[in-house]
């Protein structure tokens, strides 16, 4: 077998970055005698254990390979046929599934515009105005991302405001929490903050990013849709044989915090990343970062001739964005060689609109 | 964290063994340094190259996570909506995957009597006799498992007749290889004979039961598919961001000729417990096995005594039928073990109807 | 325009007939003046009374184009994801929809032996062996025909003892009424016999084949059900704009029993049919008529030289079996005259297999 | 029978309609003798022939039910698994049809800003932006309604415009052709310089809204999509049993231009609205009228006060706008009467946002 050779480092997405390695302990640990498929496993009932003694005892859990499956389950669960989705214009589940959810839920997803990637409570009121109408489906769960796919990230008074909203309207509040260690760490709140306490109804608690090899968490609380979830989790192809290998994981990710440590970790390093290019020439930040992710307009020569080393790429081509993003596998390092290497393309390319 | 007791060994099913060593060192291998997500890494590139080498250059291949995934992706590349995918009445994506090629594929499931597991080719005519009827759903994919549910193995010519029949008729062959490795083993051909070698258009190669912690492959070979397939696979929520890892067991499975001597000792473990079990009184084998799975008709008392410690269940109440199954991880002592304990708990219960 | 020539009779189907003169008066009355469209119209009204006093004032009405789109939209209010609906393997909306539940409803179809169209409750129990199995679509609605696709009837015990089954274990009876009208006539029954009276919670009452030029309604009673429904027709595409032009079609049938007067005639004229094949050499009748249907074993070449006259054809090919079909247009001389063309036919053609 | 009671005219929308006299004798006409079903017919065959005679001879035609069906049953015979249909944010099938779309075809709808109804070319270039990036659902199919939900009408440049665009980038343009008559006839053009002739590839041909009691049509040239059309309007739901009376109501539409008549008609009376309340005070119109709608910004009371005698209703409560409709049955008399109590009203109610 040749060796591969791989980048040092990834900026381009957080989930370029390789495995935790107190997951693969994990894993190397599971990895011992028979076991029950399908979740009848102890290690399966140790994870959901760990996750309800933060969530809650009602907390039903399925574990799911992966992101885009966490949310149609979730939504699979909770919906009826003609009941739609709300969600930012730049909501994964809008503009990064491939249409999974109106595959196989069925269901319409209808688009806030949400220019800084957060739904405000107010954009909701609209959606009243035909509430009964048979000729529209009708809203029945609000949807939004922590952290948000532009990387900010909603306080939990926001979270709770928008389910308020819900709940006195007879709908849901669904959280997206691909990265919600992320904004949980940037929060200086615990995970279960963004559960049931802030009102929320149907969660995608995000692993892969958080550093797991695979593997993400649906959590539900109320008891019609617990009901449904199991089922939804097999139908949607989401229902892990050897699932003891999804709840080890969750596991190690739980014990001491380390979700916390690895998410704050990669939040710092995003950070530094920000204080790096902050004030350099041709390169303008679009906010301040909260998460982990930097959106940055600088010029597209730059990106390209950095692209295979640091395997980043171009946001939005026609505005000279990118992202970059940080994980819990980034060193100051790393982000001291990139950020220098980018401010020194830039300096002899041109300023953004160069 | 409390140590977790776990079972010395699972004759329920294949799915109930871990990962083997050399798949975890993969793993281990593989999670270095950053790479692209989405199956942009060398990793899938190399594994892709692999299957190409057995299969033929022409080969597209998608890895998914699970095996009822797999299937559906396969489906969904393949069939237009108005059309149907026939398969035996005990096969996997008619009753063991909780509708999911309906809701995700939209696709009628047509089944025919197979009591042994395999479709015959006979059955296939009277398919041909709504060619054309706008009131009926089109059968376009002819689906069997290899081996099947009922643990019997196709040979190459039952494959290529069916194939040569789909052809025929404008039809195409699926197979669910769940279990190719084992089928393969058994009947001392390559993993590849049953592919495009075979007339097969859509392959569902199996990685979880052949010993993977999770892991399938679709294969086609069709141009027209091969260019739906990557769409058919994110859609249906199996594409894995961190595909490395999916690529880097797959990898170490055909370096080698793992999964053949992975599958063979199986099918050998198998054989061994028939033997074992073959004289006893109340014991009656349904049919020699030619794979990993063993029927076994026994009385229902003696299997729920050793439910527990061998994991095992009733298959079929009513018919008092169990099935048994070994894996890569299985030793013969265990197999000397349970087979033991399963005399011994018959011979003090009674008969099979008893 | 040049003039279309017609044939006088059709034994192929009751959907060859055209529509009851009443039904036309009742068209030619509701055209006056305007309306308001998707049902907030005056003749909407009227016609869910008529059915409300029948059928019971809780009854939740929805009316709908036609049959398969009945039974797309009962099935559709009624059904989670995950849940299945059993009927027999002749059914309609296993074998004569192209699939249609499957893809806008999402839910698999299950079917049953039932070699004279009718469900027997006995074969229902195996349904129950995998409750709660989230590896099997879970039975959640028993649909039967009545009358059935093979012309049989089902008494109203029967219907009730099918209701009692499915409500003992948490599943819907679904009657597909398409030809309820000759079920109810054949039986001595009101049409409500087989409504919630017999424990019917989903019921796709026929119009079309009962007379008129388009329309069937969807029946229900469960509250939550009924509540789904509006949107249910609205979404399966269900719902006409025009909707008094239905509702008046509705009222025409019921007022004056026009639907029994129709349907017992149709039912007679299949018995004349009956009696005067009977007794010929090279016909073979199936089974005595329940209703509107009469299937036959002749030679296939007399049926192929009556085809275009009659508008007959075969139904099974391989077993050189009819089916001929009578309707409110059916005369007593039509019948005679189609009787002695098919002995005549036979007679100098040879028997069934000649 | 106690007799209905009728509004005089409905200005609330074109549906409100009756049907015409011609199509209701070709009713009459169409009732006789037996015909085979599902469009094995006569009438099916005549009506066919002429819409060939006018959209060419190459054209396959479809008769279905409804308008939501007409869609659903082009976007079914065209759209791969994972396409989407873009449209205009007001359009029929992103916003009135409950969802039909996703559920039925299971495609994503996306939608364009469209202020005056009307989907600029200019717009969908950044649609190109993701091709091929399996994470997006790819544009496929570009819809456009003809005249628009805001009534107004796009020139057959600006419809070839859009086909060009589309048919260089590998997509397709559909017409919801609901009014396509008013379009047409506001253009001083025949039907069928909006099909074919002008780079449509999918036409949802209206016939409801002109005048018929129900009945569309889709219209495809494609051979490819042609070929899947008969099985997406069996599987739609959307296939009528005796659809001679679909068909022959085709036939009378389009006999003597009695389409262009009819529209012609109810576009002038539109006209004539838009004059007679051009000049109040208290009234404001949005636009001139294009073909058979106005819209116009009045106070709300007045609305109510007139809502039962006119069936009109507010179409944004926010911004006290209400949509008048004109059809084939309005008289000049009722306009006139309609006008002045609308001005009536106004006058002692006050202005707009009063």
């Amino acid at each position: 077998m040749p060796a591969i050779e791989t980048a040092p480092a990834g900026f381009g997405s957080d989930n370029q970055a390789g495995v935790l390695p107190e997951v693969m302990a994990a894993l190397a640990v599971a990895n011992r005698g028979a076991a029950r498929a399908y979740g009848a496993d102890p290690w399966t009932a140790e994870a959901i254990a760990k996750l309800r003694a933060r969530f809650g005892e009602e907390t039903e859990v399925a574990f799911v390979f992966g992101g885009t499956g966490a949310n149609v389950v979730a939504l699979l669960a909770a919906l009826a046929p003609h009941e739609a989705v709300v969600c930012a214009d730049c909501a994964h589940l809008a503009v990064d599934e491939c249409g999974a959810p109106e595959r196989t839920v069925g269901c319409q997803v209808l688009t806030l515009p949400a220019p800084d990637g957060k739904l405000p409570v107010e954009r909701l009121g609209p959606l009243l105005a035909h509430r009964g109408d048979v000729h529209r489906a009708q809203p029945r769960v609000v949807s939004i991302s922590q952290s948000t796919e532009w990387g900010t990230v909603y306080r939990v008074e926001e979270v709770r405001a928008l389910a308020d909203f819900a709940h006195a309207h007879g709908m849901l509040l669904h959280v997206d929490g691909a990265r919600l260690a992320n904004a949980a760490a940037s929060s200086g709140l615990p995970l279960e903050a963004f559960g049931r306490a802030a009102g929320v109804d149907l969660l995608s608690l995000g692993g892969t990013k958080a550093g797991l090899l695979f593997g993400e968490a649906v959590l539900v609380w109320d008891p019609a849709i617990a009901a449904r979830l199991p089922f939804a989790r097999k139908q949607a192809t989401q229902l892990a044989s050897k699932q003891r290998f999804v709840a080890a994981q969750f596991s190690a990710l739980l014990d001491g915090d380390l979700w916390l440590r690895s998410a704050a970790h990669a939040n710092r390093m995003c950070g530094r990343l920000a204080a790096a290019l902050g004030d350099a020439a041709g390169i303008e930040l679009e906010r301040p970062p909260e998460a982990n992710a930097l959106f940055a307009r600088l010029s597209s020569p730059a990106v390209r001739a950095l692209s295979e080393r640091y395997l980043i790429g171009l946001w939005d081509e026609q505005r000279s964005l990118a992202r970059f993003m940080t994980s819990w596998a980034t060193t100051a390092m790393e982000v001291d060689a990139f950020a220098a290497a980018l401010r020194a393309e830039v300096g002899h390319g041109g300023a953004a609109t160069g």
